[in-house]
């Protein structure tokens, strides 16, 4: 018996049967990323249920200095959360600790274990009306920890901003083994060093996050999509702006597409039609927040169109056109 | 000649004769707060005009173990820039540091040295057609540095959040002399730590803040400022939460006041009246930006009267009666 399997009992005797696997099978697709770029290998995944397992965890690597690698939705495009090739780590899968413990309507809050689907999350809050605007392509993978400790973006950034500006509160198991319990949400919170901030973004390195409170935002009441061509990516920018300063904060994506992408599509995929006739050399998908959202958005654009901005716009006619 | 006065001498020699001063009367307002509540002693009051002259106190200091109190507008209200009054400490006032070094309109952003006075700020962006939505009572002295070391709040925290949501980045010195610069700005940026966030609200005591980059808004096209009439404080909440689900990010601010507070104005202020008829026990005030604002407030308010989520309302005819 290895030293290695030594310390292998004491973890599968901390977890129980469920916590850990050594199964290559199971271990296997944890060992590459989303892209295949990066390969790694590690004898175990750990997969922890609560807080204090996770605290458990990393006594016990500390104690024998096994490094450990934390994994939520496993979607990383950079290979953050992929192991080391030469197997000295193991993998901590955050997946099974996916409770959403507690949805605050009022206050618009809700507080999500490290391995809640984005996707799942989505859904639990829209239920109550409510909304978690942050979203991206790999929704129905990735984790509430992995964006937390990725600082994830995607697609709503312009409005709402990265994870950074969503995140009220952290939880995490430090190195030392010690629990930091940031949970508390407070909007106007200038109490003191905000040490949640640095685990934000941290990749894992500063320690495991195990949960987080997230500001949820309400669900638009309409919700508008409209295309428009113009000239430059210069005249895109400036068109942003226009926007911007003519409807406060309604304009929650704003995406740059040049033509010959656009061509693409139209030539390769069956059924597919420009929104727009003629030929633009660049074009802009808005997605547009708000009361009367489709009328204000037809009404922008139109001014658009005479200050010169935009030389010709669309706007989808209902919401499955938008999607 | 004691110990200090030959340390004294050397802070002389870095700063210049515009960098410090040992005049009593000079000094007297700076070591007590606005209040009056807390009273310090300090020898001088170190003025440097640049971050390397801020280094080279700082690096003095350390060699002479000898305390610093950074100072901006002095407004604290809860004693945090009053020196100690053991007079162990000299002052660090920055209001010397008072340069806007870059306003880019196109990004919105704004890199100001740490003296710069609120008010100051707001008046130069606004010529450019933008805005810094931060706003506070002692605006006519709060500096910038100050109001990134307490991260203040102010009256629209509402909707645009304390002072860390619109600080992009910070520069500092820190206590070992080095300099942090954090002040390269990007929406989007997901990059490694990101310690500007632990110098923001720190109040000093990991640095001390000698410019920020800040971010900015477009000044809204129209603003209006409407008046209800409430039940109860729950009912002010339930009103907000109302006013948000229609509006987007429209309602920048939302103030609640007990009716006696209403009674005692127009008791004691000769040529005031109540914006609305009638007795209401709770009044809130509510400022509303965005694309024919008054139009839209009036119709929310109206809506909200047949809801019965408020007994009477009002909107102001025009800015002046709004102010």
């Amino acid at each position: 018996m290895t030293l290695r399997s030594a310390v292998l009992d004491n973890f599968a005797e901390l977890l129980g049967p469920k916590g850990m696997s050594t199964d290559p099978e199971r271990i296997a697709p944890l060992l590459t990323d989303w892209r295949g770029l990066y390969r790694g290998a590690a004898e175990a995944v750990l997969m922890p249920s609560t807080t204090a397992e996770v605290q458990g965890i990393v006594r016990l690597a500390a104690q024998h200095r096994i490094a450990l690698v934390p994994q939520g939705g496993n979607t990383s495009m950079v290979g953050g959360a992929t192991p080391p090739p030469d197997g000295s780590a193991l993998i901590v899968s955050l997946t099974r600790m996916n409770a959403i413990r507690l949805l605050d309507a009022n206050a618009r809050t809700v507080i999500a274990e490290a391995g809640v689907v984005l996707q799942s999350l989505h859904e639990t809050v829209s239920e109550r009306g409510l909304r978690f605007p942050l979203t991206l392509g790999a929704k129905g993978s990735a984790t509430v920890g992995g964006l937390v400790s990725t600082n994830a973006g995607g697609t709503q950034v312009l409005r709402f901003g990265t994870m950074r500006k969503l995140v009220l509160g952290v939880k995490a198991v430090l190195p030392d083994g010690s629990i930091h319990n940031g949970l508390a949400a407070l909007k106007k919170d200038t109490r003191g060093y905000d040490l949640d901030q640095l685990l934000i973004g941290a990749e894992g390195t500063l320690g495991i996050v195990t949960a987080a409170t997230l500001r949820l935002v309400p669900q638009p009441v309409d919700l508008a999509t409209g295309w428009a061509g113009v000239a430059s990516p210069q005249a895109a920018l400036d068109l942003l702006r226009w926007f911007e300063a003519r409807s406060g904060n309604a304009v929650e994506s704003f995406e740059l597409m040049p033509d010959h992408s656009i061509r693409a599509v139209l030539n390769h995929i069956p059924g597919t039609r420009s929104p727009i006739d003629g030929a633009h050399r660049w074009h802009v998908l808005i997605d547009y927040a708000g009361e009367g959202a489709r009328n204000a958005l037809e009404m922008l654009l139109a001014e658009a169109i005479e200050a010169e901005l935009v030389a010709d716009a669309a706007v989808a006619a209902s919401v499955a056109q938008s999607n």
